[in-house]
């Protein structure tokens, strides 16, 4: 089979028509067999992250099918040449930040061998203990630590959508087209997929009512694409377009959990607050942009009569592949849902071609006022949204803000979420002539808002 | 002299009228000559910080007149007792931010041993050497590593002034007097005093014209009350008002470096983000609710006809002494002041007896929803204006948005900062029968915005 020539991103510091690496090649299988066809992890994935093995300290691995590879017991084995095996001492550790401060180089270095270790060249592997656990029996964990968290609001029809409940004849703000919208979120409250997420409380105001404190009843979900930043920059050192690329470690997937009644209230005139930084879930692994090389497209293409960049967010190979088309999915399950053994119900189907402005993009404009990017940073797309109504990213939308429930196949209606409901989201790339790229799960379920003996409202002196 | 009985705050995890303890002893002197009679750290101040004395380590101290006490050295040299040993050792270290975790008692425990060692009754320590290093001759660093900064809003009259400049019939939005208003600003770019400020590039839209790309015109600072954080709290573990108090380790003074023509275009609808991120100054010492203790007043009363706090933000004690009476100032030092040799001009003088919550309320609404705390975080008070012309804390509000410049004694003129300028906080405590207690400086001199060769407006490359 030829290799195929596409484009690919970021390789050696361009954005270049250089096509696919040997990474990709699409007859490349493992001797790992459960990852031979698996729907997230095939070899040509090879995503990083931490995981804790029983009885064991946690550490940095790789997903492979349904296994984990563990970097810490293969550096140990000596499988590293000179030019990796320092790279994967810092893929090793328990939090990846100093190995995201690498950058694209060595991670791409770390990546082939890690491809040729995982192959069926070396399928004498299979036979040495400790190398692979099955991660059903692992706990994962976030994968480095996060310092700042930024959320964008990148996906255009999310804003339309949102901003036509407000503004019906005048959806999106004069500055959509021109600026890629951001603010600051929490990062002390990001959460690995599988913690339980509880209700918040909150000061909201019903209408023609006093402003009331209780747990919020207009719990969302945000589908949401997470960008891993790799190597920072320094202060008051913008980062341009043309690099942009190279400072981006990877992506996961995000839930921007958000309480619209607090957010209502809240917001003017300083942004969301409280109505989402009480929790944010992420998938646990890094997708490598060499992983999601495949799946580069232009940037979607802007209207007639819109804007163009301005020249510190124009790079013409961002606009040839800056883009990428992820399918994203969310999927809810109730408590009857689980105690009737039904599976998760698709509440939307959407994909990453419907981001505005490319990640690149992001990059540049968050750091060209010179504000500094540190290895670990993540940022968040903003809720991606499709233009139809089974492509909603969040309840807000897909109820039209709440007045219109939606129906599950239990006979139960949701306009918001109810405790016991669980979030699901998941990601694949697909592409003739590729294997598929999965990003694992990003799960959370909602508990009980907290409450004291005598007093079913409010939580004060609980602690 | 008898011991003064006025309210102490936070006492014993209890807002109680329990006096103020020995530490404040208005006839303590000290064995470091420098102390007595300090403007701003007198015995009775003690703040605790981070500084590198020439050629060795960074380390943890405290500040006492001109001079700085060594904890490395003084735990090396067993001053401290069984009770307080631990705690001066993560005290001393390179980052406060374990110490902090400790909480209240731990740190008022070292505080009274620190008060003791450091006063006349224990002068021989003046014959040891290492103890104590000239402030002028080391650096002074961020004391505590920061996961998260959170600005608040509640100076009433800036929010009132600000506001009057967009809405003047209806200057304060209707949540402002149940909310206290509060946003995530940026971690990685806060910095020590002293660091010089680039100005930022960014994105701004003059009336009628097209959005540009261009160095800030609108450069401003904003004078505000930090507030570092102690003991944290679990994720959906809020901190109640009653015991919120306990979870404040100390205060510094803020400039929250603002850009106002980035900020106009770009803060709708999610909030500041670009005009604010570039950079955000912090003195170094942090002061120690102990040692503000005596300048406690209560909760500044509320204008006939505002609502009552709702009971998650209200507590008597705090009504009662959760308020502070702080000088605050703010002073500018152009490039031809300085060649002429001039002092710096006050821009204004205000006082958080301006500020419309308590701090205790700031944490109690921050964790209301269970947003988790971690020891070492920060939080702004927001821009603390007085309702008069010379007491405000911003030059958006001292030039009524730009339109009527400030007159200087060089002749100058300013509505923003120019390059060259530089801004100098400072705060100070004083009440009748006690030791003023001051915080040190808060200062930042802004320079040339990024260019390069052949391109004096956009950076685009420079990397």
């Amino acid at each position: 089979m030829p290799k195929p020539q596409i484009p690919i991103w970021g390789l050696s510091g361009e954005l270049a028509m250089t096509g696919i690496d040997h990474t990709h090649n699409p007859e490349l299988r493992s001797w790992v067999a459960s990852a031979n066809g698996h729907a997230d992890f095939p070899i040509q994935n090879l995503p990083f992250g931490v995981f804790t093995p029983p009885n064991e300290p946690p550490r940095g691995g790789v997903a492979i099918g349904d296994e984990i590879f563990d970097l810490v017991q293969a550096v140990r084995a000596g499988l590293f040449d000179e030019e990796t095996e320092a790279v994967a001492v810092c893929a090793a550790a328990p939090s990846l930040n100093a190995f995201l401060q690498l950058g694209a180089g060595p991670r791409r270095a770390l990546r082939a061998r890690l491809s040729a270790l995982l192959s069926e060249e070396n399928a004498t592997l299979g036979g040495r203990s400790g190398l692979l656990h099955r991660a059903a029996d692992c706990v994962l964990g976030l994968p480095a630590q996060i310092g700042d968290y930024t959320d964008f609001y990148v996906g255009i029809h999310h804003a339309r959508q949102v901003g036509k409940l407000f503004r019906p004849d005048n959806p999106l703000l004069p500055n959509y087209k021109y600026v890629p919208i951001a603010y600051h979120g929490r990062a002390s409250s990001i959460v690995s997929s599988g913690t339980p997420v509880r209700r918040p409380f909150g000061q909201s105001k019903p209408a023609d009512k006093e402003p009331k404190f209780a747990p919020t009843a207009r719990l969302d979900y945000e589908l949401e694409l997470g960008v891993w930043i790799g190597t920072g920059n320094g202060p008051g050192d913008p980062i341009g377009i043309d690099r942009a690329s190279e400072h981006i470690a990877g992506f996961c997937l995000l839930n921007d959990w958000s309480a619209r009644d607090i957010q209502a209230w809240e917001y003017q005139p300083l942004g969301p607050f409280l109505a989402k930084n009480f929790a944010t879930t992420i998938s646990n692994w890094i997708v490598t942009p060499e992983a999601l090389a495949p799946f580069r497209i232009p940037q979607p293409e802007r209207p007639a009569g819109d804007p163009a960049p301005l020249p510190y967010l124009f790079n013409a190979e961002d606009q040839r592949c800056g883009g990428m088309a992820i399918e994203l999915e969310v999927l809810l399950t109730t408590t009857k849902m689980r105690e009737d053994g039904l599976p998760p119900h698709k509440l939307g189907l959407s994909n990453t071609r419907n981001m505005y402005w490319t990640v690149a993009q992001m990059v540049a404009h968050h750091t060209s006022n010179g504000c500094n990017l540190r290895a670990g940073d993540l940022m968040g797309s903003g809720t991606i949204s499709g233009p139809a109504n089974d492509q909603r990213g969040s309840l807000l939308e897909a109820t039209e803000g709440g007045r219109d429930p939606i129906r599950l196949p239990t006979g139960e209606e949701r306009t918001f979420l109810l405790d016991g409901d669980e979030i699901l989201l998941r990601a694949r790339a697909v592409k003739s002539g590729f294997a598929s790229i999965g990003f694992g799960e990003c799960r959370g379920v909602i508990v009980d808002a907290p409450t004291m003996p005598g007093n079913d409202v409010q939580w004060r002196n609980v602690r």
